[in-house]
């Protein structure tokens, strides 16, 4: 499902490094050429890429890429090059650090990576800020959010595939009564949500659906700009069906009067090598138009072409 | 720190096998032969020791365990040769069945094990149960106890040696506010507690003495029957200082009429390797007896034995 295209014959680490080292020298980058390998790595080719350079010259290639690079072009390049538990490590911190839509950031983190690959994140969060991501979380948040986000983010989800039909009915009940009585933000239902396996989980909201009548999240719609509950319902398509999570965050960010690029590079950065073909058919469906083409439309110059290749444009 | 001893020439796994599945055959149990071996191997040696024997005789050790001893004898024989973090996930999955006074269980394993251990032992609560650690926690527990535990046992610290000593500052003056409304449960309490690393958090709590003039646990002694600030109170000295808080577990389950086993195997088997010496330094300092003596005139026959064993009675 990822749209990440590698070639059949990979060049040798020491080879992508002289290359790269080329595309760095002298007054002018050469994009292109740093577009065509590192836009073509898988995350462990990176790795090893990103070993060699230090080897080889003694240079992180991300200060180099950030030496060298500059504005949308610059962040995508930088966010594909990093390790994925480092990756969300810096945008988790990134995101404590902004207004409140990155508490969208915060939330697809903990609830789209698997329980390992979530816990890889909280490690290399200590690695680089030497704090947890929960203590710097739960500081820089307050109310509902911190009440809904440090227990997503602390998880570790069982992610076998055993359901308990049991439970699935009694906790349907609980979040319907808790919804009826507009108690959004109610431990019992942050409980659910927060350590529940994505498996028992979608049980529990299958029951919900058959035996009150609507999805969960139309009944969380009380109120729609309510910004605690709109993430709640973004929370509840995380943890069920991401592809349709990140659809509409590219919907919005594309749609927007001046591209919100920020979201857009963080999506096409995380997913490329996850889910990205899902996200590109659900995106297909919902706007009767491609996602290369709306991105084409909507972007340009070095940034537009390293996102094309992230998304697998022109492969076939 | 640990008391456990291991022979300066260790037999191979296969003839330690060897040996126990001798102990084990016929009528009789060779139970001196049993702690001959297991109390005097460390947790790489015990593993070495199942996977052998689950080789050589298609059976699990701890099941041949189960069959041959009995009562408190098997409870500790059987709890020290798991993998340390297979008993972390046993001991809190049994303290999840419990009555109430196995939260300090849980808060143990939260508050005493390395962010690295109690990590392996959720890994491990995935494996044995199928669900996790914070899921059954959370469906067990009600009110302050879950406010408080659920976080503590989904944390991952950081471990540096990091203070920030404006954070201590402004956090000991939260936690004097919290207390003196008495808002024992209030989020910004279990926020620091619960999140920050111990390296912080004892800056933060050296403050609070040193500007309100008490240690934290004489404020938190409002009212010393309440069982949600008991719990409180041995969460920050576990966070401290867990020798002592395990001195006291021991001394209160020795003094106690009719010995509290389940309190004394626990902690012997599970601080054996890491800091029991400690404890007992601690123990003798504060009963005028050392821990062996105490012991010895409170339990009897192959249980005294491999308690005696594990703290290393007798080495010299």
């Amino acid at each position: 499902m990822a749209t990440v295209t590698i070639p059949t014959s990979v060049p040798s680490p020491a080879e992508d490094c002289e290359l790269l080292r080329k595309a760095f020298a002298g007054w002018g980058t050469n994009e292109d050429l740093i577009i065509q390998i590192l836009a073509h790595r898988n995350s462990a080719q990176r790795k090893l890429i990103r070993q060699t350079y230090a080897d080889l010259f003694e240079e992180d290639i991300l200060k180099e890429l950030d030496k060298e690079l500059s504005n949308d072009f610059e962040r995508v390049v930088l966010l594909w090059t990093m390790d994925p538990a480092e990756r969300d490590a810096f945008l988790a911190n990134e995101a404590t650090k902004r207004l409140s839509t990155s508490n969208y950031v915060l939330m697809e983190i903990a609830c789209t990576r698997s329980s390992h690959d979530l816990f890889m994140a909280r490690q290399a969060y200590h690695a680089r800020y030497k704090r947890s991501v929960e203590e710097d979380v739960s500081y820089h948040t307050t109310g509902d959010f911190r009440k809904l986000l440090v227990p997503l983010l602390s998880s570790f989800r069982y992610e076998g595939e055993e359901v308990n039909m049991t439970v699935a009915k009694s906790e349907a009940k609980i979040l319907h009564e808790k919804i009826l009585e507009k108690a959004y933000n109610h431990e019992e239902l942050i409980r659910i949500l927060s350590t529940r396996s994505k498996a028992q989980l979608n049980a529990t909201l299958n029951y919900y659906n058959n035996e009150f009548g609507n999805v969960i999240n139309k009944d969380l719609k009380a109120d729609p700009k309510d910004e605690y509950l709109t993430l709640l319902r973004a929370t509840v398509k995380c943890l069920t069906c991401p592809e349709k999570y990140y659809e509409k965050v590219l919907r919005s960010a594309i749609n927007k009067l001046g591209t919100d690029e920020w979201a857009l590079t963080r999506v096409v950065a995380t997913r490329a090598e996850v889910d990205m073909q899902r996200i590109m058919e659900e995106f297909h469906r919902r706007n009767s138009v491609p996602l290369d083409i709306a991105i084409s439309g909507d972007t340009s110059g070095d940034y537009k072409k390293m996102l094309l290749a992230l998304i697998g444009h022109g492969n076939n």
